[in-house]
């Protein structure tokens, strides 16, 4: 992995306004976060000749070339999975730009998911036919992403005792990150209380152990080392990356172990790449498409022992002036749902010193997906 | 780019059989093909760590991980834009070798295209909804790649006074290296008389200038240098890589000129990489959907002048032992369609001495896409 340590990095971000109806096509979402990306670090959008998606966008990048007007891209790749994928859109570009293949790469992703297709919905997943893994689990009622992790946070509370209220402390502890951000849809502060009176979705998953549901776009640009330091502002460095896919990850029927997780493979390799340890991160920004998923994570990247991340979470310990900060943008729960790539651009303001729950002195940032299928990871390094 | 060059080798192939009726899913043709290939190069299948498939592709990465028993991918990627994206596979397997990001990453597609899914039937392509380009192309009954390619030949016999009996002379060749290929679906020969009087699809198009439907898979294994140099068989090096997009390319409508092909910059490109020109080429494998396209891949990469290609094909130029060996596989139009993929096993053939159609002293062989949104090539060069 060191031909791509440092190779790249990450010089502009773009978002557009995150609301529950963007009244707006996800092209025009799309178009909007990218140029924004491209004037924040600086460069011109001919100059991009790199696009990296979601395989689940619906804007494509021939429509992106007649509508945002980039003359050759010379680099284009898809990224499966959903949004535990999502780091991996980074790592993609990373690679690209590492081999030559592109020097200036955008990752984006653009969803109107509460206006249009909401994942959440049972509909949304129906189908009139159903093959591989999903004909052992839709059969049994099992159609949206809740009811497939809960299965996960039940066997860890099972096997490690995790707790319902340990749920809760994320929630908690997100929320109020997006309390202090006003990008983020979700403001409100809550309490473990609030989440313990919140109503069950799939058990033991409560309304607030899920995300929101979100329209809006977002945009990261990353570029060659050289290029990057001539620009406007400091880049942030991706000094590690990694994907993963574990073994037998075929839905959750096929899985050895539901508490082994492609994370246990994407952590050892984020780390080596990067030369660094856990102990050196300052902050990090985990997909949070489920509460429990931020204490799997936690574990899996080693800042606790494996089964302690529900003790871990408690009091206050990932809030923004504590132990270890974590989305202190608000995430998926309580900014927006734009499938995690939001995360990397938190990451991103942390490093440049612009957050809205800043981290002293932050210099290296982990960006983290979680289990499902493919799990991918970054590490951000200050210039 | 040159941080790509050589930097890895096709290692290995896998073919199932080809034929109109699988009678199995497209999951077990994945697996057989992959397993084959892996096979073919000599590395254990645990040995594999870098999936790179077709976006359109039924069979996702963690189903592999289930049915194969692979172990951890390192590397998992997507390209879009169907068949004449195909050769992008291959570049990204080998950005992704040449970034450290994987070791030894298969290239697969797996398709039941004439008993499942028929890509060339209009009710196939149909919606309740469009949006972007399709709804400038669909209410027009612009429904299959038969009637959006169709346009681009018209184009050229219009602006190159190129033939219909010239796209004939691409169809006879590419039958008559079929008819030498025990793998390949349509083996009897065929005349220019024969293409005439086949019945016409889309105009200009008739029956004999589309590709054929088939079901089937093939992969192949490439991995990196070093590893490349202590397997069974001799690599095949990849030279010269590209993808390009061009601009405007969303459908058709959007287009500047439909004699502008995204081809032009994929050239360039791969000649650049590989540092090698057209006259060094032995052999090209061109993605044949419809035979027009194989002439104007021919003026794209320079092996005539523009608005020559219609001529070039004549009098048997492009066959086996002529000026420029093309698809002496028979392409998608008489080997099988396997949506391009096994242009690149073609061209591993070449170089390894047993294609049943061999060129003589093959050295270096082109494999390209053609127009379409999104174009890719590969310079192959003997060990």
């Amino acid at each position: 992995m060191s031909a791509l340590r440092d190779a790249a990095a990450a010089v502009g971000v773009g978002e557009t306004t995150y609301s529950k109806e963007s009244g707006r096509t996800e092209l025009s979402l799309a178009c909007e976060a990218i140029k924004k990306a491209a004037e924040d670090a600086g460069v011109a959008i001919e100059d991009i000749d790199g696009l990296v998606r979601y395989d689940m966008d619906h804007v494509d990048e021939a429509a992106l070339t007649s509508h945002l007007g980039l003359k050759n891209l010379r680099w284009m790749s898809q990224v499966g999975y959903g949004g535990t994928g999502g780091n991996a859109v980074v790592v993609h570009a990373a690679a690209a730009i590492a081999a030559g293949a592109a020097e200036t790469v955008v990752c984006y992703r653009a969803l109107n998911e509460r206006s249009g297709v909401r994942y959440g919905q049972g509909a949304t997943w129906m189908k009139d036919e159903v093959g591989g893994a999903e004909a052992f689990q839709m059969p049994w009622g099992m159609l949206t992403p809740a009811h497939l992790f809960g299965q996960f946070a039940r066997r860890h509370m099972i096997e490690d005792g995790t707790t319902s209220r340990q749920f809760g402390a994320v929630a908690v502890a997100l929320r109020r990150h997006a309390s202090l951000n006003p990008r983020a849809m979700m403001r409100t502060p809550i309490t473990i209380e609030d989440h313990q009176a919140s109503r069950l979705i799939a058990d033991p998953l409560r309304l607030f152990d899920c995300c929101i549901e979100s329209d809006g776009a977002c945009a990261v640009v990353l570029t060659a080392a050289d290029r990057a330091r001539s620009l406007r502002h400091a880049p942030a460095w991706i000094m590690g990356v990694s994907q993963g896919s574990g073994s037998r990850t075929s839905g959750i029927v096929f899985r050895d172990d539901l508490a082994v997780a492609e994370s246990t493979y994407t952590a050892a390799e984020v780390y080596r790449s990067a030369e660094v340890g856990p102990e050196e991160i300052d902050a990090a920004m985990i997909y949070d498409h489920f509460t429990p998923f931020v204490i799997f994570s936690l574990e899996a990247y080693g800042f606790c022992e494996p089964g302690e991340g529900g003790s871990f979470v408690e009091d206050g310990r990932i809030e923004v002036d504590d132990v270890l900060p974590v989305n202190t943008h608000g995430g998926n729960h309580s900014e927006a749902y734009i499938h995690g790539l939001p995360h990397v651009i938190e990451a991103f303001r942390q490093l440049r010193g612009t957050s809205t729950a800043q981290v002293e002195s932050a210099e290296l940032i982990l960006s983290c997906s979680s289990v499902a299928q493919l799990s991918a990871a970054v590490i951000l390094r200050k210039d």
